[in-house]
């Protein structure tokens, strides 16, 4: 059996992956008359009073919507918001594995920005957080920043950030193995899609100055013609000596590739440019912009991709089940860049000294102390920054 | 400790009373491989090709949300939708209990019509099944309207068509046991909110033809002054002599009452004006409208109640799940009239002949045959008249 079939075999085994069930008792006249009527009528009548109390006496304080339009599903595409379910459910399904999270999947019939806004904001009494996915560039910004304008609760779109707090947590260890500092390497970013996007801007706010980020027509640089307004911001935050061209010209030298575009787009002669002992993050997924073999073969000291067959996966599941554990563990009002950053530091922090070498600068996704540690080093980072809204 | 203080502590401990299972195997890196990516993309193309496979692949095939804006929750009235929440993960809870339904609440910060249909309208896609429930009138009834016109899977106001179907089985076997004919019967239903009228609409389609409806102003007839157009349909569909007056006067003579109003409505004097062994269905909640006792006293043969300390206990849990299980089994894209009248045979017929009595002439709602019954009946209904999707 391949892999297609095995794949759906089992999806229709399942009739989805996750489940309701039920947590009070019902066996009873006496358990209705608590969990139903007329018993839930206080509970109902306090949160009437006051609002907050809906995270003690509702599922929603360890609740998340895993949101998507289905406009950009994995490496997909625009597939429609029903044909995305499946990795929505899959979502849902790591969540609660990794993080004891409860997250539902919302698909949303509509790729109109105010849609998605309106749905999402007119529905979040019932959640602890929105966990938005799938959602194609530029749109994920807009939708994004509207949300976190109008959400009580954190909004978080994991395409960006999760892979950018992932991202800075492999790129830490590997300048750690490559005798770098952060404060002097220059970095390619190559795809200037969502991920691409937070990836810049993730390692601006830890420090690191020198990016160029590429796209199809090569490095972003102020003024650039036709420019959408999410990469003239970019283009204003890195490139400061305005180099222009395409990335096998942009590349040399540099010490850090970060790929996060299509199969292909690096080759062996542009890592042979770059400066010596490189760090290569071949992230497209499922097929990298350079498979591992390869990369080391040019001269590449570090070598990662999004896969799990091959060492180093650098892979957002690492992040979101603990992101969101330790925002909800301290009812946090959103997720800062504090918050991401200490996401990263804890995610490195999970490989030792002993344990950290080339083929292993991120920990696995089946360690079970990332996600706690992660839980703990957020929480910590939201109540310092004064977003947690836990009376204590 | 008191029943508020019971409740309380339960609602504290449980956290919600609905959790998120996964049902998916991750402890492999094969399991990630099949359950998320790259075996995911296989159901994600699926359902991309035919949209309906998504009831194969995914959730949605035993998945209902259960929707309120919380403007008429319980007996208390409007108290916003994260009050109402405590109310829709029990009924979340029941559905699963008694169906083996998924259902997952959903609160909507608006109460403006279209703001609410059009959410729901949007993520109807993750979904098989829509329960409205807790809306008031009469925006119930257009905003369920508008969303059966909108939607391809079956749209349900309980608080209507539930109360409708499991007051129609309990008055049937009321029928039984005074010995009256449904065709010849006078009925009277005071109470012009969602649950009266649906009671009205559904003995209507079952063939109850002499009924009059009041309300805090008394009979409702055609032509009325400042009347709605919810009640104008009422009137044109009821009291064909135009009877005009309160319901001390209407009463007289009448076979049946039906009350979905407020405590006291029915007193002993208007009892005993009614026909000889009138039946009296006394549903206000938490107080009804006569208690038994002085109901029986006054000459009713038959008293019903929506309490469970009460024999009779006229309660929609009996409906709700085994109608969406129904609805749900056959992939039915509504849930229509003949449905409706299958679940209530259903119900009525869980009373045996031998079982039947003044005081059991509706099942227990912890008889484990009922919500099955109920499933098969109603998914036979939607065979016949068209409205299952299955391909067979």
């Amino acid at each position: 059996m391949n892999n297609a079939e095995e794949a759906l075999k089992k999806h229709e085994e399942w009739k989805g992956k996750i489940e309701i069930t039920c947590r009070a008792p019902l066996e009873t006249t006496e358990d209705l008359a608590v969990a139903y009527t007329p018993g839930v009528a206080f509970p109902c009548l306090e949160i009437q009073k006051d609002i907050n109390r809906s995270f003690d006496l509702t599922a929603r304080s360890n609740l998340v919507a895993v949101v998507t339009d289905g406009t950009a599903v994995l490496g997909l595409g625009n597939i429609g918001p029903e044909a995305g379910m499946p990795v929505m459910e899959g979502k849902c399904a790591l969540f609660k594995k990794f993080g004891n999270v409860d997250a539902f999947p919302l698909c949303i019939r509509s790729e109109n920005t105010d849609d998605i806004v309106r749905t999402v904001s007119l529905i979040q009494g019932s959640f602890g957080g929105i966990n938005l996915e799938d959602i194609s560039a530029p749109r994920c910004f807009e939708i994004e920043k509207l949300l976190q304008e109008c959400c009580d609760i954190p909004v978080f779109h994991d395409d960006q950030h999760g892979t950018a707090i992932v991202t800075l947590a492999a790129l830490l260890n590997a300048l750690k193995l490559t005798n770098r500092e952060k404060e002097n390497i220059s970095v390619v970013v190559n795809g200037a899609g969502a991920a691409g996007t937070a990836i810049v801007k993730l390692l601006i706010s830890d420090g690191i100055k020198n990016i160029i980020m590429c796209d199809r027509k090569g490095a972003i640089y102020r003024g650039r013609d036709g420019q959408t307004p999410e990469k003239e911001e970019i283009a204003s935050m890195t490139n400061f000596n305005c180099r222009k061209g395409m990335l096998s010209e942009i590349i040399k030298n540099a010490d850090v590739f970060i790929g996060v575009s299509a199969p292909g787009c690096l080759t062996p002669e542009m890592i042979r440019s770059m400066a010596e002992n490189p760090v290569v993050f071949a992230l497209a997924n499922p097929e990298p912009e350079i498979f591992p073999k390869a990369a080391r073969e040019a001269g590449a000291a570090v070598v990662g991709t999004g896969r799990s067959d091959f060492p180093n996966q650098i892979n957002n599941v690492l992040v979101f089940p603990g992101i969101f554990r330790g925002a909800l563990d301290v009812r946090a009002s959103k997720i800062n860049d504090e918050m991401k950053i200490a996401a990263a530091y804890a995610i490195k922090d999970c490989v030792s000294e002993n344990e950290l070498s080339k083929d292993h600068i991120i920990p696995s996704v089946f360690d079970k102390n990332v996600s706690s540690a992660v839980a703990r080093a957020v929480a910590e980072a939201a109540v310092k920054t004064g977003v947690s809204r836990l009376n204590n």
